[in-house]
């Protein structure tokens, strides 16, 4: 792990760019809005730990309500148990023999649960609980419309989930049902439109289990862009947004829930080289991730950050006032990929250093 | 850093996905062909590390005659130090006044030479030096048509080569000129013209510069696409390709230079779910970066890799043989931003793990 860029109590002029940055009271900020805004509703959150990676931020939204977090890879699960998160989804399948025993041995430490979509993975998730002495619970994941992972609604989601309760070895918890597209569907109508279809074939799955003496004990999906509307369902027992505590440039431009949310995560950048109306600066596509579109600059109207290189961001800058030297915010495209190019948060509150948080999950896509 | 996903000695069945794997074979042909290669100009090898990330890499470079590296952060530059990497060209700017003294520190230790752009820099670096009593070896970067950091041929880059020179705590070192998008022009005649424009102003450059008193000791360049351009022009001294260890599958497009290589880089990853057509594996762009494009499926035709979120690849299949479980090999579209999601090389030979590498110079982008 390569050492924190910055000391705790400097100036943040002293931190080594490109550095990730919290600015602690918009994140703090979004964190008590997101828990109000929950309150709302008969739903639970379970935020997403995939965006920020960080135990020290599960322990922050677990302390203002969450009921644990969610997970997308195992080694993300571990990371997350060895920080003292207590209660974790992996919103994802495990399918291989190794990560299948480290998934069991997890269960020993922690309330963990998996999803699946396919029946041998039930066979041998269940051998491997029952070789160790666990029962493992496990929700069945529906495809309500991503295209992904997950089986479809109604009938097929009533046989695999028959097929987990039946097995001594696993625990049937429920439904996970995630509309990814629908997250970064822009306008507000053309969103709630779309996820209308998705619940509606839900409800009745829900339903037909019911009928068929299977009780889905948790409902569970929704993201930063959808929440309300899961939450608002009575379909979903809880919903699973991340990208709230930290916004990107992507998510600012969807109508709607996001609105609530401040950007509190940042890229520092410094300018290494200006020629006329062009400057470059030490954040490119390895400081920034560039997937959802390019980062912008913060309170910087008349800089556009252009083009992006390895190491590299190209800007113009029509004013001429950028100089070599001079400290630059982005504001990231994506903010998941770009967390998982750093090894520490550097959270920033009065122009100080108050915080340096490990992504101690950083890299655990295995 | 994240626990290596495989144990020295097992099969490649055993690695935990998605995993970085070198092909060891591929990758020592490659060391290889470069080696024999550059032979054949009148200039020295300094590949560039930016790649790899990894100084066992660097002196596997080193043992086959490389005279160094070349580094584009001070972060790895440090690293490279650290894993007894002796001759290290910083192909950047270094303005902040922390890494300033980080890098005149690091002179005492090798020998370590840095670009600049900015006679304001110049002043800075000097004084650095002379504060410890070292002397900083310093060339200036001309832009020969990258158009990002650099200054202008003729005149310009004499005034500032003038500044370094008369700096008693600098030596005047020679001239970077590296042409970034030239290596990616897909068509040889094209690449070749484009070159051919920029080594003739930089030719004219050094003869200034030679007639005003100031000898350009290193003349250095070139990438993956480029280096037998500027090996074979007269004017450079060095080339810095980088990829040729690896490759990619955008270098793969490139005609000339680069079809002398072999994918040796490889994103292991396992399926973890099908319906119909359709498959999705556990790379996605967490796991191979696709500024570039998205990566390529090696050895299975029938296989399309047609989309990335964060922690997902969807796979088309239309020949239906695509099993939950599967293990599938893909080629990164863009192997140095693919390289700096992981913390693990895992070096393949005959089926079985003969080397894990660690990735030291990851995320040292500060």
């Amino acid at each position: 792990m390569i050492p924190p860029p910055a000391r705790i109590g400097t100036l943040i002029d002293e931190v080594e760019t490109p550095a990730l940055l919290i600015d602690l009271d918009a994140y703090e900020r979004n964190l008590d809005r997101m828990a109000a805004s929950v309150a709302a509703f008969p739903v639970r959150l379970r935020p997403h730990a995939k965006t920020h990676k960080c135990p020290i931020i599960a322990q922050h939204q677990v302390a203002r309500g969450a009921v644990g977090v969610c997970c997308q890879t195992l080694g993300e699960a571990e990371a997350m148990v060895l920080g003292g998160v207590r209660n974790i989804l992996i919103t994802n399948q495990v399918v291989s023999p190794g990560k299948i025993r480290r998934l069991v041995a997890l269960v020993k430490q922690a309330e963990v649960m998996v999803c699946v979509d396919d029946v041998a993975n039930v066979l041998q998730l269940d051998a491997a609980a029952r070789s160790i002495g666990v029962r493992l619970p496990v929700l069945v994941e529906v495809d309500i419309g991503q295209h992904r992972c997950g089986v479809e609604p109604g009938v097929p989601t009533f046989e695999l989930a028959r097929q987990v309760a039946d097995r001594p070895g696993l625990r049937f918890a429920g439904l996970h049902a995630y509309h990814g597209i629908a997250q970064h569907v822009y306008g507000l109508s053309a969103r709630v439109e779309l996820m209308e279809h998705a619940l509606g074939a839900l409800d009745e799955t829900v339903a037909l289990l019911l009928s068929r003496g299977l009780v889905c004990g948790l409902v569970t999906g929704g993201g930063t862009g959808t929440y309300p509307i899961e939450a608002a369902s009575g379909v979903y027992t809880e919903v699973q947004p991340g990208s709230y505590i930290f916004m990107d440039a992507d998510y600012r431009r969807v109508e709607g829930a996001p609105a609530l949310f401040e950007s509190a995560l940042f890229v520092l950048t410094t300018v290494l080289s200006r020629t006329g109306s062009r400057a470059v600066c030490d954040a490119g596509l390895k400081a920034s991730s560039i997937d959802s579109g390019l980062p912008q600059v913060k309170d910087r109207p008349e800089i556009r950050y252009v083009g992006a290189s390895d190491e590299h961001g190209t800007l113009e800058d029509g004013s001429g006032s950028v100089r070599v030297g001079d400290p630059l915010w982005l504001i990231p495209g994506h903010c998941d990929p770009t967390v998982n190019l750093y090894d520490w948060y550097v959270g920033i509150r009065d122009d100080r250093v108050e915080a340096l948080w490990p992504i101690s999950a950083r890299g655990a896509n295995a």
